[in-house]
């Protein structure tokens, strides 16, 4: 497995599983307020919470996604995600986060 | 949500999301032994143990994972899965698993 990368203050993630079309990351939020800001990118991405709740932000729209809830960012849309309490996330993404893999 | 599938004795799922290139699909196991027969498809799919412990048998080789654990398993590649235990899984498949998808 993967080691842990520090993504913004609280916010850690790390690479669970990783294959040709598929990768799942696991993302920590240690406290609430933590964030990841807006941004977008080509992959598809299901993010759900194994823990915690959180605020997701897509395409201009507020979702809340509590543990055992999920959610899908198409591809190239806007996206932004707060917690709201400590939290654990799941994100997917299909095609894996090239820019995610530790480089050679 | 789409709504709970039988599958075999004990087990269920349901699609969580369906998108282009990433499906999650949620599957509960009701009790140690409800079991997903050998089968393979040519949907990558990373297995994900919400809760509860499963034994895995990927390409003959058999994998426990518990509850906070993950599995790869490659296109094509024979597999199945018992439960050791009362378990969820997430199911994520890459290209969306179209079998599995209601028909109109």
């Amino acid at each position: 497995m993967a080691d842990w990368v520090h993504m913004t203050e609280g916010v850690r993630r790390r690479i669970l599983n990783d294959g040709e079309k598929l990768m799942l990351v696991q993302v920590e939020f240690a406290a609430a307020g933590n964030a990841v800001p807006a941004h977008h990118h080509v992959n598809e991405q299901i993010s759900y919470v194994t823990m915690g709740k959180m605020r997701f932000t897509v395409d201009g729209r507020e979702v809340i996604v509590s543990a055992g809830e999920s959610l899908h960012v198409p591809a190239n849309v806007v996206h932004d995600a707060t917690a709201l309490e400590p939290s654990t996330v799941l994100d997917m993404f299909s095609p894996p986060r090239d820019d995610f893999r530790p480089k050679a």
